[in-house]
């Protein structure tokens, strides 16, 4: 017996005004859906069905990615919540266990939430996610009587009474799956808006003698993203969280207002984070690294002691190492630097492993592409690579092997070896000065 | 019959302790005169008359800049409002139509406002700017009879009844352009401050027997600059409804707060804007650009599906092409770049054209300046620029032409050839390890 | 007769998470310690003793770093604050005058509040600084009667009348040193913590007969942290004051949310500073000068009319003189840059000298580490140096001399002199053509 999850990602988001399907909208780096396949992720669900509708493909490739076991459904007209679900049926064929709906628009639920609603299902067949509202305004309303849900009733249906009522309707719902696909192909869709309603399987259950419950949670963790207004809004709750988390776990942030994370950012204790560094996907700083400011992060670990900035870039696949040190004006792409590696200024390390203790001087790049293909630079330990070394890859500088400043450098370099590839200086007198004077006369002549 | 502007803007501004007169500080990139300039441009007014007095040259030559068949007159002394709308007589001698005088130094007013009060010059021959005050405190009291304005109060005038009114004056005003000179050239200095008040041309032409109206419009459009902090504050109003305005366009902010736009920033739909982007004057933006985290941008233009930073400074005369790639520590200026050209990393592209989808390598330059003069670099289409490629500029290269790394380029080089500048490596075997122990001798006898 | 300081700064901060010793986790760029010595500092006093425990050797190095005439004690037990006092009598056996007790943890304390302490010691033995708290919440009560101070009352010992005082202890302390020794010294720890007192020496006090008073300060100032989300919140508070000081001093701030004062940062009037700005410790920018967005300065002075950024790094020893300008991606430390000297893009300038007027290309290098040692490179007045110049220090370029793009400068160029060091130009038709040709159908092959 195990967990279904049933993700409704198939709206347009008009409001979004967008040829992006809204659910592939970001927040902290993530698709809103793959939020939602966190929160759901932690229940360690036997399957999980993504129902697609508006930009189905796009939007089943970003599921896929997040997790290659998903089913993806297609609804192909968006005739509502109880409709998107149905879709669901068929791939859930024969599971037993619950079942829950969850939003590929709404980011927030947390997975205790999850599990509170699940711990609900021992009492009920139905269990309807439910919220305080600072503002009821036009949500659906939830009518209980003790401990039970009678009914679920939309703003505009419901009585002075009812509208008084501040408990609403996340939407959310749980219940045992063959329980959940027979009450949803009861829904009908004769209503004002010619929809199938999701909420009208909890009536459907109490006629049938199905006791309904509700779980409340907070009503920050209910907030559905519609504009991009509400786009923002959704990662600026997201990042105050995630600043006051990191806080609290004995990070310091300079500025934590200026501080941006990502939905995985791991960060250790006694990190020291500046103004201003933006946390891409995929991202390690172990203990006591310090990120100086104006740092762009994704895809890459820090270790222990190094420092990073300000002004570096590291994108996926950068390791650095223990008391590393990574300078202003340096992007680090696909490359193991190793313990005590300097990379101070003005430099392109990209597809390249370099050993312990190494210095690569100012201006250094690693030429890793030769308009085809790319290809790997390997510089081994305690190495000096001088100034504006050009690095010719694939090309393998050596243990204790020196680089002149401004060598091109094509050939492997052995260790202990000193290589060169530039031209003896020459210098001619008086030169400039009639240059100057030449050039001064020219700019003149042309007015 | 057509309108007459006269924007006054000779107040020396003593509060903002600073040598710059204070229609010139700027909000959103342009001086706080282009502000009021550009409102008043949207009414197609026949001409414009800037009153200087403080600084007077720069501010003219400013407001020449924005427009260059304005009007500058000057007010030697300042006498007050009255004395400086009656230096724009003789400028608009023989104008018929109405004339609205605006403030130099109060950037929020709309157009759509101004409109109103021109059509409201259709019952009264004098119109007056007025705004519910939210805390009136100081203000110049409106007193209304119906829909007349009897006259205006100062604070220190007012009756305990008049204090109670909240209706404020803004100083905005519109009048018949002869009636408005001739009422003007009526107000006398017989006050506390020695002043003539253009605010008592209301009670003057009651005094004629000529009616008086308010227009109404919002208190923030009314903000007027007199300190560095009222400045910030005016900057982060003005950028709260950028901000706003383009989440409501459909434009993805990831950070609104950390966006700044200028006055004329334009943005399509779907664009991507991360963290800290920092918009100068005459930038475009097409729709699906993404201007990622950390960027710079001034009078240039990225087109549709092109990728922009992260660290990435646009300078005037940047055209980046569809699909385009710019990436880290990478400054364009006047440059047009071609389809799918990509300069990724630590570059600097001055003076030059690129063609359709080439590609730049880190660590180039074009050597634009000889000293003296500038000169322009042009490169064809599919080319293949290596790393730190010198192009000493004039020079060109052709379509699908190669440099190698490292070379500095001084001769043209046709289509399909490769160029190179470099010298051969010499690799000597041993010598890094001697020259490291050397090296570490003397600094160890120095101690 | 002189005036001592004793600073405790013994303390853990287990509530930070750190292994950082809490007084030295930093605000404005400076440990807490330093800011606490600061305020002391204004007071010119003669002998400073600062009390340490946890981290007792990095506490007193960062004493020493910003003061080396300090006394440092260690209290190796950590028995409360009456305690700690405690340890300081010996290092000021035989001062005669005031002695006043301060917090390491405890930054914001104004001199001017200390000195209205010490005013008040005319009138006082004892003179407790005192704050109105808005939520005076677990704070001990000051309990007065007159003028006079008749005990203070821990929070959890307090009657409900003495709950219901808002005037709350910060700590601060001051008396006549012997006194205040003697005080401290019959200070017993009979109380539910087990801990010795410094609060207790009032009620001794008035058991000797000796009057106690109290001097009140803004809650503001005894602001106290404890946790890192504390330490976020001083560093903000510190900002919100320090913008808006710099407004008032006539600075233009263009989003001064986005700015980060040091703790000694000083910028002249009339200074221009864009959004995203970061001051380390130890800048001076004169008037006029302009700092664009996203620059990161630390130990260096910017001179009247200089122009830096965007995207510039100054680090410590970097002087830019009048009208100078660092343009993007640029880093000088450790450097003298002379009047007008320009430096506009993509460079590394350290341990140099560079005369007026001179110009910088882009993607040139001091080469200032030869893998060993530091050397300096010396450039004069109204020299060019071209694009991608490697300056191999030692070395020196004279005035108005030039050097090539791309060449590597290893040996000193007299004034007026060329100085070039770069491979010629050699181009081979078809090359590149064939070579792509070639490249593609090696990685067809690979798949």
């Amino acid at each position: 017996m195990s967990l279904s999850l049933i993700l409704l990602a198939a709206g347009q988001g008009s409001r979004m005004q967008s040829d992006l399907p809204k659910v592939l909208h970001k927040v902290a780096g993530a698709p809103l859906l793959h939020h939602a396949m966190t929160a759901g992720r932690q229940l360690n669900p036997g399957k999980t069905v993504v129902v697609t509708g508006h930009g189905a493909e796009e939007v089943a490739a970003s599921a896929r990615a997040f997790d290659d076991e998903v089913s993806v459904v297609l609804q192909a007209e968006q005739l509502g919540t109880g409709h998107a679900v149905a879709q669901a049926a068929e791939a859930l064929q024969g599971e037993s266990g619950d079942a829950i709906v969850l939003y590929g628009d709404t980011p927030f639920i947390r997975p205790e939430t999850l599990e509170a609603m699940l711990e609900a299902r021992q009492r009920h067949a139905v269990v309807v996610l439910g919220f305080e509202a600072a503002d009821p305004g036009r949500y659906g309303r939830l009518i209980l009587e003790g401990d039970g849900l009678t009914k679920i009733v939309e703003f505009k249906d419901a009585t002075e009474a009812e509208r008084a009522v501040r408990l609403c309707n996340s939407g959310v719902i749980c219940a045992e799956t063959a329980t959940l696909f027979e009450l949803v192909a009861a829904v009908n869709n004769e209503n004002a808006s010619g929809e199938y309603y999701l909420t009208d399987i909890v009536a459907l259950a109490r006629d049938r003698g199905l006791s309904a419950g509700v779980v409340l949670c907070d009503e920050a963790e209910t907030m559905g993203i519609n504009t991009r207004a509400e786009l923002a809004k959704a990662e600026a709750a997201f990042q105050a969280r995630a600043r006051a988390e990191a806080l609290d776990l004995g990070i310091t942030l300079t500025a934590p207002e200026t501080v941006f994370f990502a939905l995985d950012t791991v960060v250790g204790r006694d990190a020291v984070i500046g103004p201003n560094v933006v946390f891409g996907p995929g991202v390690t700083v172990e203990s006591g690294a310090e990120i100086k400011a104006f740092c762009h992060l994704e895809g890459c670990h820090i270790s222990r002691g190094a420092t990073v900035g300000p002004f570096a870039r590291l994108r996926p696949g950068a390791e650095i190492g223990e008391d590393g040190h990574i300078g202003n004006f340096v992007e680090v792409k696909n490359a193991i630097l190793g313990e005590g590696v300097k990379v101070n200024h003005l430099t392109y390390i990209g597809d390249a492993d370099i050993g312990d203790g190494t210095n690569i001087g100012a201006g250094t790049v690693t030429c890793n592409y030769d308009g085809v293909m790319k290809h790997r630079t390997v510089i081994g330990k305690s190495a000096f690579i001088g100034s504006d070394t050009m690095l010719v890859a694939p090309v393998k500088v050596g243990d204790g092997a020196m680089t002149g400043s401004g060598s091109v450098i094509t050939e492997d370099v052995p260790a202990g070896a000193v290589a060169l590839g530039r031209a003896r200086q020459v210098t001619k007198e008086g030169l400039a000065t009639r240059l100057f004077e030449k050039l001064r006369a020219i700019k003149a002549a042309r007015g």
